[in-house]
């Protein structure tokens, strides 16, 4: 996982594998050809004397420490990645109207998906049916399929010829998304409704940068299962 | 409210002046000394056409209009906004960790006014009581009070010598703020408890971006009074 290669200094990623948020930051390095060390935090148990020190208002990972400073939240993890090592590709775009489109995409998929995963793994939450929360889910994949025809020009991904923010932000889901349509019998992304987003989701996990990021597809579902049952 | 200045094409502000998150982005172009036309989104009944086009996934204020396209959601509109017009001062730094640093507030700070501001105009919450309100309110704001010393390096701004991210991101709330402790008569910005805080934000509303771009507290103080009134 850890590519070994050029770095400004000493880089360290805080984090579990199963968490999407993790996975993000992991795929941004790799990206980038950072070479890093990664730095299991316990799962169950106390919090690492690191993450406390490290993220003291939130005590979550992930966690980047570059040169001894902590860097916290994903999504700024990116963009603090995309500063610091300015090497192709970019993660974001240089145009502003561009970085604004993809960190408004980015926002919202945290938003969006976060909350269909939870409510998928745990269960429907009070007052909303199953039936319900597909079509939240469907509408959110549809949106997403609709920026994907604008935001890559014809090309493979969000981010044009290469990986950028959005397909990281997207794509560290993409076990998740995987796992909660298995367990629940609901197909998110559809060849017939979503064409788009499945050929980019079938390149993105094919790419170099996400290869090794993520967890076997069936660890998820059983990780879902796991969710599942104890939410009942 | 709209400086006569030199602009890059046509830029227009849809929005509400009651609303935080349009008084940053107009904080933030006044910083800037850009002009813009504020468009009034009606307080009543049907939003927009404008609205409604230029935010179709979320159809919210604040909507930037510049040269035609929109930017939504006010932190990337500032980003926006100091990415275009990159005249001094700048909003955020060039150096990656402080800017890092600034994001990781920002996002705290949406994360947990918004809350507060909520929860104390629209009553308590469900199994939340005022006192673990104005707890959780004061170690915020005791949380801020740190995030100043660290980030101002003894100078009058969170960005320093000129008003940066952060100053914008609570500069912004502070109308709220004074409503809600006059209503609720808890004291958040407590000379006692949060010095550095008290004197910046005296600076802060003096500033020349700031003003007019918030209401007359006394009117902050009646909506939270009629918000209060309609959620008995």
């Amino acid at each position: 996982m850890a590519a070994a290669s050029a770095t400004t200094g000493e880089v360290k990623l805080l984090g579990l594998w199963r968490s999407p948020y993790v996975t993000r930051v992991g795929i941004a390095l790799n990206l980038k050809k950072v070479g890093y060390e990664f730095v299991q935090e316990e799962v169950q148990g106390q919090k690492s004397e690191i993450l406390l020190k490290s993220n003291p208002v939130y005590k979550k990972i992930p966690v980047l420490i570059h040169q001894g400073k902590p860097v916290c939240e994903s999504a700024i993890i990116v963009e603090y990645i995309d500063e610091i090592w300015t090497s192709e590709p970019p993660i974001l775009s240089s145009h502003p109207f561009d970085r604004a489109v993809a960190r408004f995409w980015v926002t919202y998929i945290d938003d969006k998906l976060l909350a269909l995963v939870r409510t998928l793994a745990f269960g429907a939450t009070e007052g909303t049916s199953k039936a319900e929360v597909a079509d939240g889910g469907a509408e959110a994949f549809q949106l997403l399929e609709e920026a994907f025809a604008k935001c890559s020009h014809g090309k493979e991904y969000f981010g044009g010829d290469t990986i950028g923010y959005v397909d990281i932000a997207l794509g560290c889901w993409l076990g998740w998304i995987k796992a909660v349509e298995e367990v629940s019998n609901i197909k998110f992304l559809d060849e017939k409704k979503v064409p788009l987003l499945v050929g980019w989701a079938e390149r993105f996990l094919q790419n170099e940068a996400a290869k090794g990021t993520m967890l076997e597809a069936d660890e998820y579902v059983q990780r879902v299962k796991n969710l599942s049952a104890s939410a009942r």
